[in-house]
Parts: structure tokens; sequence; C-alpha cells
């Protein structure tokens, strides 16, 4: 297999990577982190992320996703390589931005989850959406990424996807706390533990080193992390000071 | 009534609308047939949109809208007088953004409603929100409104809302047409016709006025105008060359 990967793909290591997340130690998202572990192999990197249910992928079901690649040739190589007729691979020279997205709409997920536990309905689960994108673009840009990423398919897409799909780990989080569970209960009965429960600590870390506002992050930590009532916490999202949008 | 009125708002006449729409004949959209309509009054206009479900709004649940009015100091004090502690009023000045968002999601909704009629999945689904997203946002700037309007309550708040709620008029029928239904079976059933169905006539010929590209709209005009298979549009809008996000 390697010497088929080389072949294809002669000089330094691709890899193609589907994880996103920031490490809580460094604050590093995992394209530095595998950067700076394989430094010696000077790997080249990519990222695929996007709306993608890995049951409706194996289907054949129609799939887009981005794939953040730094090198425009390498690339359109993999998009190539990649795509199939139902499976849609769209380039983005924006690693950061991309993977930021996969990693940051875990905790809008969680919040989803208390405003749907809370039995507060769509309006207040498409208006959380809304401004969850935008926090998500306004990390992303205080960090080094492009705001038109996250209105992509690896930044939008997903974050509707996770928000609104089937039930995944991290909105199960949030539905249990809604309801009135703390995060000891909730964890003690997953068998995974729903990534989105560490990016929130890892985000409200940098959101602190970086001094950008992020009031939903900021109640999801308090929520998980502080035992703040759900219903107390959500209340203040929704009656911040009335501005401009 | 229109004493108090008068008294709250000494001068022109002050006109909240929560109407959104392109009129077929002039391609004008909603502001300016009012204003054209009432221009011995010249009233002062503002539009109420967002994502807002009437039941969940009488319900007293959680949401957020936007006000579009170009005045910032009428739009300051309206946002006063309509908001409650559940219902959250965020002023825009861009007019013709909130009213288009409000709008042009309808043409989604419906192409949604295709995609879920064929069984496509939610990762289909989620990239045609996203897609749908950009394209709205693509003729609001042709037409002089500003592309983080799209961003917002009335725009992708809305667009998420009504793709994912409950199942609209404008779903319905995308879904029927998914199903294999031809538009005039699916009319004949409905009591109101979908605002959608008219929608996408006028922004398609909109389009053509205004030489942009519209994919998603394209196809389901032809759906819905000229029978096209529906399976065969939705490949060939997956289909299309694959490019850079």
């Amino acid at each position: 297999v390697l010497e088929q990967a080389q072949s294809l793909f002669p000089g330094n290591p691709v890899l193609v990577c589907a994880s996103k997340g920031i490490e809580l130690s460094s604050l590093k998202p995992m394209s530095q982190v595998v950067k700076d572990t394989l430094s010696s192999l000077e790997p080249r990197y990519a990222i695929l992320s996007g709306p993608s249910f890995a049951r409706e992928v194996s289907q054949g079901l129609p799939t887009a996703v981005s794939l953040g690649c730094a090198d425009k040739n390498l690339g359109q190589e993999l998009q190539a390589i990649l795509s199939t007729k139902t499976f849609r691979v769209y380039t983005n020279p924006d690693v950061q931005g991309v993977e930021l997205g996969g990693a940051i709409k875990n905790i809008m997920a969680i919040a989803s989850g208390i405003s749907d536990g809370l039995n507060f309905g769509h309006d207040a689960r498409a208006a959380l959406i809304t401004r969850g994108l935008a926090e998500m673009s306004r990390l992303g840009v205080s960090l080094g990424a492009q705001a038109k990423t996250f209105m992509g398919l690896s930044g939008m897409g997903d974050l509707v996807l996770t928000c609104t799909g089937d039930l995944s780990r991290n909105r199960r989080v949030g539905l249990e706390l809604g309801q009135g569970q703390n995060l000891e209960q909730i964890v003690s009965q997953m068998k995974m533990v729903a990534e989105g429960v560490k990016t929130t600590e890892a985000v409200h870390n940098l959101s602190q080193d970086l001094q950008v506002e992020l009031p939903i992050t900021e109640q999801v930590y308090r929520m998980l992390y502080s035992g703040k009532d759900p219903l107390q916490a959500v209340t203040e999202l929704m009656c911040r000071e009335l501005k401009e949008e």
C-alpha cells in the first residue's frame, strides 16, 4: 500500500485526515498537532470535513464535503481520487477554517440539544444555529481562518446537519442537560465521550486567551462545568441587549 | 388606532410589513411595490422577517427575528415596541436583504422537499441548504442587498427553519414533486398556492435579466414549469463540475 501510495504521490507523505478538534493542553488545532508530531516526515496535510453521516455515504446517498488543503495542486489530485458520482468533494485552501468548523459545530450541537431538551421549539433552535455560525466564524477568523469557509459545507453545512439531523452524541448530551441531568450522570451513561464536551472547554480557554466574545460557548461551558441551570443560561442568551444583527 | 399611531409616530405613516415576495409582472420586491403604490403617503417602511412559526410565537416560545428598516432611529423605536421577553427583534438597515431572504428561501424549501421526496437523506439536504444560502446571497447582492444580511436571522435562520422544521406548503410541493406528482396535480390539492411556486418563476426571470447563475432555482423552475424529472434535476445539481467551494 505504501509503495502504491508513493507511486501516486512521490515526495513527502500525504495525509488525509477526517478528525477535527482542538488539543486541550496546547489549544492547537489537529492539523498543527499532526504536523508537530510528524515534523520529521514533513507530511502534506489535507482535511476532509462536511455534512456526511457515515451511514448515508455508505448507502450511496448524495453527499458533498469540503477538502481543506493548502497545496492547490495536491487538493485537486485528491479531489479527483476521492470523488464519486454521489460523494462530491470540493477543495478549499483554508485548512484551518475547514477543521475548525468541524470541531466547533459540536458545541453548537450541544446548545441545540439543550434548547430541544427545554422544549424551546424550532424557532429557538434556528436562532441558535444562526448565532452559532456567526460565533464559529468569529473565532475562526481570530485564529487566521477565512470567514467564507464557515459559509460552506464544512461550516454551515455540517452545523445544520448536526443540529437538525439524527441525534448525535453531542446533541444527546445537550438534550439530557436540558432535561435536568448533570454532566457526570450523562457521561457515565455513554460508551464514548461526546467530543463537544472537551471542545467546549478548549474553545472557552481559547476565547479567553484571544479575548473573543463567544456567548453561546460561554453558556454551554457554564452548564457543563459549573452546573449552571440550562433555563437560566438559555434565557440569558435570548435576552442579551437588543441591538443590530 | 390611527390617532394613537400618529401620536406614537408623528409625521409620515409607518408601515411594518411581514409579507415578502417579488411581484411577477414587475419583478420588484414587496417594499418597492408598497412604496410605489402608496407613494402619495410617503410611508416609512419596515419589514419583519425571520425564523418564526406563528404557533411557537403565540405559545411564548423564544423567537428571534430581523427588522429591516432603513431609518435607524425608527428601527430602534419599533424594536423597543415589538420586542418582548421571548420575542426578540434585531434591527438591520438592509430592508432589501431582509425581505429577499424571506422570499427566496421558499425556493430552497421546495428544493429540500424534492430531495426529501427522493429519499436523498440528511447529507444531501444539508448540502442543498448550504448551496441554497450562497445562491440567495448572490442574487441579493446583485440587487443591492448586503451579503451579511443573508447570514442573519432573516436569511440563514429562516432558511434552516423552513427546510428542516415542520412541513410548510413549499416543502410539501417539493416533497410531492420528488415523489412523482406534477405541479398541476399538487396545486389542485392545496387550498392556498405555495408562494415559492410563484417566487421561483419571478427569481428565474430576474436571474435572466441580471445574468446571475442560480443553479438550484434553475432546476426547481424546470421541474415546476417544464416537467423536468426530479431525479435528473437533482443529479445534475450534485454532479456539476468539481471545483473550489
